[in-house]
């Protein structure tokens, strides 16, 4: 059956973005292993596809990922700031669901459909379960982990640990439960600079 | 020459302890490879050295980092939290220097002296140095570990990752500097459940 993972790159200080979004320097660290170089890829909230071509040790790790999504569900915060920056041909090239307090008609880009989902996390991840069949359901976005870390509904995350200390932006694991959330580590590997470790949310 | 270290260990979602300084459930995991098990140590800030020696995978990893040590700083509160459990034998059995706003006479337990200092953490980290030798310098608190962050003056940070989510609690990464600070990923060790992953600063 269809795992619901979150699957993202953290910095030590455990922040998935600076301010303002920023995931330029986060992202640089996945595909040259410095946060030093410059990036000139305009998808600043996704890498396309072609990008996974450029990278370094990571490269496995990552297409392993984007392989085993069926679907993803990500939050409208997440899609207003993608949309532009994703073209006409979006990465995902699944049914994506964007959790929104305002409806939208869908959107169909390519491959990708956007299908705008009003009633709730349970709700979106019902949807993207039935989407994506055998294959896994992603999430983007801290808001979305979050939620679904609340409602029990998280099976597995996969932190992308990138060896920087950011200072400020926007911290993955924050307004979850005070009950302590137990997970088991299931697999660490050392990339470039990069430490990619899984872990199995204990239910 | 001495490098000054911090050594700690940090939930998934960065506290090195959960509300009220509790660090049972933390140190559950080092030593048992589980967060269900129930401790019976009495030393809950630092376990002694008596409990290594009941630890799984961890404990050659944290055997280590104590013997390099040569000389520890740490904050008052930890001190005051710390001062009865350690009892009459503290575990350092190095000198040891307390930050403190007020000042206190020097305390000798063993083979661990605690000094006092009450001109800030370059001081504290100078006097440190020149106690440590050859050895390295070990921080004890969070407080202390982003003073020391902020001022330029840690060279390494090893953080034994718990599997666990604890949601609330004292994290180990706040206050520092908005200026990213970059770092090196030198080593990661898979015990079991815990994961060690080792940095060093780069300036």
């Amino acid at each position: 059956m269809a795992k619901v993972v979150l699957d993202v790159t953290m910095s030590l200080d455990g922040f998935i973005a600076g301010p303002n979004d920023d995931v330029e320097r986060l992202h640089d660290w996945l595909f040259s292993g410095t946060t030093a170089g410059n990036s000139n890829r305009s998808a600043s909230v996704l890498p396309g596809r072609e990008s996974f071509k450029t990278s370094g040790g990571s490269t496995e790790v990552l297409e392993e990922s984007f392989k085993s999504n069926g679907a993803v569900v990500m939050g409208r915060r997440t899609f207003d700031i993608g949309e532009r920056p994703w073209g006409n041909n979006p990465p995902f090239q699944v049914p994506v669901f964007v959790l929104s307090h305002r409806g939208r008609e869908k959107v169909v880009k390519s491959a990708t459909t956007f299908t705008f989902v009003t009633d709730g996390i349970e709700s979106a991840l019902k949807q993207a379960r039935a989407a994506a069949g055998q294959k896994n359901v992603a999430l983007m976005g801290a808001n979305t982990a979050q939620q679904s870390l609340k409602a029990g509904l998280l099976d597995e995350i996969q932190i992308h640990l990138v060896p920087v200390l950011i200072g400020d932006g926007i911290p993955l694991f924050e307004h979850i439960s005070r009950k302590h959330i137990e997970l088991e580590r299931t697999r660490v590997i050392e990339a470039r600079g990069v430490t990619h470790v899984r872990f199995r949310v204990v239910k």
